[in-house]
C-alpha cells in the first residue's frame, strides 16, 4: 500500500516539464512547484518526465534539480525522482564507499525489494557503473559480512507460495543447532536464509518458534552490541516483515539526537510507493504519534514539505 | 560460430509438425525424418514447433518424443529441441539429484553463458521447479565447492570491455599470495573469480603469468589429483577459454573406455548453436582427427546421425 498520491487528472510530462523549467527560471526557485509536480506523479511519469525534459531542453531533469536545489530537500527530491532500479543502484553504491559505506542499505536491497525487482537493480547496477553489484559489494566488505551481503545481492529467490512443511522442520533444527553453538555465520544458516524463497523460511521461522520456544531474533540477541548479529536479524526482519523493519528504522532516525535525515529520506524515497501505508500505521501504534507528525517536529521547510507529500499527508 | 545448419528455406512451424507427426505414426518411429527436421532449426524455430505442436495436437512434442525414442538418441533429441534456458535448468537440476550429481555441469553453466543468458535460465529454473537454481545447488553441495558453485550461478557478471590494470595487479598480487598458501578456497580468491567481469579476470591472469611466470592453473595443480582444484582449474578455464575447456571435455568422453555418452550429448547439444566451429577447430589440431571422424568412430545408429547434424558434418 503506496502513500503517493497521483492527481486524477495528471498533465502531460510535455506540461510538467514546462512547469518544472518556470520553476528553475530566474532569480530563486519555485520549490513548491517542484513538490506539487514530482511528489505527485508514480516511477513510470517521472521517467517520462525525464526523457520528455532530455529531449526538450537537452538537459538532464536530474542535473538541473542538483543546481537548483540544496542539501537534505535536494537529496530527497534526487532519490524520489531516480526510477526505483536506479534509485537502488545509486544508493547500493554509494553504500559500497567508504565515507558512505553501509551494510544495512546493502542488506535492506538484498532482502526487501521483489526478486525481479532485484534483478532490474542489478541490471541498473551494471549500466552506471561498469560493474556487477555483487562484484562491488564482494570487493568493499569482508569476513562475515560478506559471507552474508553476496549472496543476498545475488539471490533470485524462488516468489511463488509453495511450502515444504518437512524441509521447514528439517531446517528450523539446523538453525536451532548452530545459533546454540554460537555458529552464527556458520554456512548451513547463512544458506538457509540466503537462498530460500520467503514463504519457505517464513515457515522455517514459525516452525522454530513453535518447536523451540523462541522467536529466532530473540536468539540472535545472545550479545546485542555484536554488529553481525545485528545485521542478521535484520534481515531476518527484511525477510519476514518489511514493514516492522522500516517503521524501526524511522524510529530510530527520528528519535535519535539531531534527526538522521539520510534513514529518513532514504525510507521515505523508497517505501513511498510500495508499503509505506502499512509502516505509517506501524509507526502510529509503536510510537502513539502519526508518522507525520513526527517528521513534522523533526524537519522543516521544503525537505519537510517534500516528505509529507511522499507520506501522503493530508490525505483522506 | 555455431555448426547448426538452417536450411535456405524454412518449412513452417505447421509444416514441421506435420512431418513430426507424420515420423511417431504407425508401425516404428521415423528417425531419419525427425533428424532432418530437428536438428536443423534454431532455437527459436524449435519453441515455435513445440508450441504449434502443442496447439494442433493437443500434446507435449517432448512427451511424444520420449515415446517414440529411446537411451542416447533420446536423450540428444530432447535436450537438443528444450530452449537454450530450458536445457540448461534441466542440466542444472539433474546435477543436483542425487544419481546424476555433477558439479562440473553446474560450473559449466555457471561460467560459459553469458550473463544474461544465465539469468534466463534462473527464469526458467523458477517456472518449472518451484525453487531457485541457487537454492538447489547450495541445499546439494557443501564445503569448498558449496563457495565456489553458489556464487558462479548467482553471478551477474558485467560485460563490458573495460578492464582496470592496477586493480588486475593487486588482485594477481592476491591470487598468487594466497596459491602460495595452498588457501585456494580462501574467500578472496573465491571473490575474484566469481565476481569480475570476464575481461577483467583475463587481465588478471595475464598479470599473473607474467609477473610470477605461470599461468594459474599450472600453479594450481600442486596436487592434481585433488577433485576441488580440478573444478577449480576448470572453472578459471571456462572463463577464459570455454572453447578449450570444451574441447577437452570431447576428448576425455571419446577417448574414455567405453564413450561418455552424457558428456558428449551435453557438449553438442549445448554448444552447436554457439561455438561448436571453435570447438571442432580445437579438437582436431589437438587430437590429429576431425571431430566428426572421432564421434563416428565412438557411436553409431541414429545417435550417430543426430550429433554428425548438430555438428555441421557433410556442410561446406
Amino acid at each position: 500500500m503506496a502513500t503517493l498520491t497521483v492527481p486524477q487528472s495528471v498533465p502531460s510530462a510535455a506540461e510538467d516539464c514546462e512547469q518544472l523549467r518556470k520553476a528553475f527560471a530566474g532569480w530563486g526557485t519555485n520549490e513548491a512547484l517542484i513538490i506539487s509536480i514530482l511528489a505527485h506523479r508514480n516511477a513510470a511519469q517521472r521517467k517520462l518526465i525525464q526523457e520528455t525534459y532530455n529531449q526538450s531542453y537537452g538537459e538532464d531533469l536530474l542535473k538541473a534539480l542538483e543546481k537548483e536545489l540544496s542539501s537534505d530537500f535536494e537529496r530527497a527530491v534526487l532519490l524520489w525522482t531516480l526510477v526505483p532500479a536506479e534509485r537502488d543502484a545509486f544508493l547500493a553504491n554509494e553504500a559500497t564507499k567508504m565515507l558512505t559505506a553501509s551494510n544495512w542499505v546493502i542488506m535492506e536491497i538484498g532482502c526487501t525489494r521483489s526478486s525481479h525487482d532485484l534483478f532490474l537493480v542489478r541490471q541498473a547496477y551494471h549500466a552506471r557503473y561498469k560493474r556487477s553489484l555483487e562484484e562491488d559489494v564482494a570487493y568493499h566488505t569482508s569476513g562475515d559480512f560478506r559471507k552474508l551481503l553476496v549472496p543476498l545481492v545475488s539471490a533470485f529467490r524462488y516468489e511463488g507460495p509453495e511450502v515444504n512443511m518437512i524441509l521447514a522442520r528439517t531446517e528450523a533444527k539446523i538453525l536451532h543447532q548452530k545459533i546454540s553453538e554460537k555458529a552464527y555465520s556458520d554456512e548451513e544458516l547463512i544458506r538457509i536464509v540466503t537462498t530460500r524463497s520467503k514463504p519457505q523460511l517464513n515457515a522455517t521461522l514459525n516452525h522454530y518458534n513453535n518447536e523451540f520456544g523462541n522467536a529466532i531474533n530473540k536468539d540472535l540477541k545472545a550479545n546485542p552490541e555484536d554488529e553481525f548479529l545485528k545485521l542478521l536479524r535484520a534481515a531476518i526482519k527484511c525477510l519476514t516483515c518489511p514493514e516492522k523493519y522500516f517503521e524501526k528504522v524511522l524510529r530510530l532516525a527520528i528519535n535519535k539526537m539531531g534527526t538522521d535525515e539520510w534513514a529518513l529520506t532514504r525510507v521515505v524515497t523508497t517505501r513511498a510507493e510500495v508499503d509505506m501505508q502499512r509502516i505509517k500505521e506501524g509507526y502510529h501504534r509503536r510510537n502513539s504519534v502519526p508518522l507525520d507528525r513526527a517528521i513534522s517536529g523533526d524537519t522543516s521547510g521544503d525537505y519537510e514539505k517534500m516528505l509529507l507529500a511522499l507520506i501522503g499527508h493530508g490525505n483522506a
